[in-house]
């Protein structure tokens, strides 16, 4: 098994990136590839002692940037960090490629040059969503736009094999992210899903109510991802105004002031439990291969955490185990 | 122009409502007539001191519980405080009713009951979303599950109306809640709608990321009632569970004891600032006659709130000015 990670994706590429992949190598003596540029990447590593670490470079010319269409870049730019890590990830199905770069780009790339594995409608994209010692696993957040209520279903097993493998929970739960706990709420294709999953066999926890989401004791959300993906930046928009109007308001008072000081290891810790870094980044499941998308705006702790990940991804075979599942559907006529 | 509460909807009816109702006609001088069984709300009455006060009571023998499905209930209950009170606003169209009962009852009473403005091809529930010094004029929030572009193009001409005329914008402008700043993003129906908005001739912000709510500088945001109805709640979820946890966190720590015993006035100014009861209650815009929805663990100042807002959506004629654009359009064939 083989780590690759995208040097040049992110803001904080390649310096970031590059020094948790060092620290990541040296914590979980993995082997690392990272993808990029060839001297900026050397320039970078040249700043650490890798002396005995498990680190290559594999060179790619170009970056795709945020601002490019991601279906024309994946096409034009071939000699991209991602066109190029997710061809490398392609030879070897232990492989997993993590990438701060584009997430268009990476999903549509991961689609064409890995390819669906037989019988996923749409891939989903996950992301633990923390809820101090529980979290959530929130499918899909943002790969597909346009739901019909069967890619519910299959994030729902989706989403439940990925908790069972990579993190360990047997049978996990399944939520359905909807406006009401009753099982005729909602939008055509949510009540259409609800019954879906209710017959599926999984451990269908119900609907789950966006008030719920930091607290619900499900291990699956299922959502679309056009409202998945709202849920996901509104947690972060929220805590970090939230964050920043209390330091604020805080600041305004001599008495806030000195108390802000007291609490302010509490805060740190505050923050820490509700991380989403720790839980590394959002895997892409349903496609051929390992990929995890990292924040844009990752730091070096950030890239180690989805290195962690990469490792229980690819130990646990989570696309053989997706494979497999699917091919039992298919043969109890499930499908 | 008198204002009909119900008092028996919501968790704390009628003590609550009563009392916010008792204030209200306190502070503003204006016709208040509380819809509900007369025994209870006398009672509840009879702990104030009333001489004087504009305050008459309309009885209604029943009242549709919060679980109860909402078609059903007012078709059958006609003696509901819900369904007496629309009846009673029908009457004269500078009436409001406010409820802190069943949403689902309320809006389909509504609907029945005062019937749609000439041209509105859905009703839309608004609310503000507070911003700390600004707010959001969030619309629709959950009366239509299944949007259409043109409902959401609807919502946006609705959200100018009432922002204009009840919060005094001159020209407010309209934002589009979508996952990504640029206009080809997003699902069909929102892509669509983004175009509709750009040609409306409203004041078009663009869209609005999820991550951006808490600080756009928009003053309408237009989404469909599934996913304003989820950001809604997450908001609320979020706000509570964060502070909650706050607390946790400091007290697990003799500083942070302390620490937050000296920070106690900042939080509640804070709290305050971000309390969406303050901007009164959800406007249910589209019906022929003016309806707005508390929230069900309303206390007495949020029905206080309620009525202020109510004032101004009767004197500001909402209703006839959303009338009169919808006729504008259909004369310039815009619609």
């Amino acid at each position: 098994m083989k780590i690759y990670i995208d040097a040049m994706g992110g803001d904080n590429a390649p310096a970031e990136i590059v020094k948790g992949a060092v620290e990541a190598a040296r914590e979980y003596s993995v082997p690392i590839v990272l993808v990029g540029q060839e001297k900026a990447v050397r320039d970078a590593l040249d700043r650490y002692d890798t002396q005995g670490l498990p680190i290559e470079i594999l060179h790619a010319e170009s970056v795709i940037g945020f601002d490019e269409e991601p279906v024309k870049a994946v096409r034009h730019k071939k000699d991209s960090s991602i066109v190029v890590g997710l061809q490398a990830v392609k030879e070897n199905p232990e492989d997993v490629f993590i990438s701060a770069g584009s997430t268009g780009a990476l999903l549509v790339g991961a689609q064409f040059i890995l390819g669906r594995i037989r019988g996923i409608k749409r891939p989903g994209l996950g992301v633990s969503i923390p809820q101090g010692e529980h979290s959530l696993f929130a499918i899909d957040v943002g790969a597909t736009s346009d739901a019909k209520a069967e890619y519910l279903l299959q994030y729902g097993q989706l989403g439940a094999v990925y908790c069972e493998a990579v993190m360990g929970i047997p049978n996990p739960s399944v939520g359905l992210l909807n406006i009401g706990s009753e099982e005729e709420k909602g939008s055509m294709v949510v009540k259409d899903a609800h019954q879906m999953l209710k017959a599926s066999g999984l451990n269908f926890y119900g609907n789950i109510e966006a008030k719920d989401i930091p607290t619900a004791r499900a291990d699956v959300l299922v959502c679309d991802g056009f409202t998945g993906n709202i849920v996901l930046k509104l947690t972060e928009g929220l805590m970090s105004f939230i964050m920043s109007e209390l330091k604020k308001s805080m600041m305004s008072s001599f008495k806030g002031k000195i108390g802000g000081l007291m609490i302010k290891d509490d805060l740190k810790e505050f923050k820490k439990q509700f991380d989403a870094e720790e839980y590394g980044g959002s895997p892409f499941l349903g496609v051929k291969g390992g990929v995890i998308k990292i924040h844009g705006s990752s730091k070096s702790g950030a890239v180690r955490c989805a290195v962690r990940q990469a490792i229980l991804f690819s130990e646990n075979d989570v696309v053989g185990k997706i494979t497999a599942r699917l091919e039992k559907m298919r043969d109890s006529g499930e499908e």
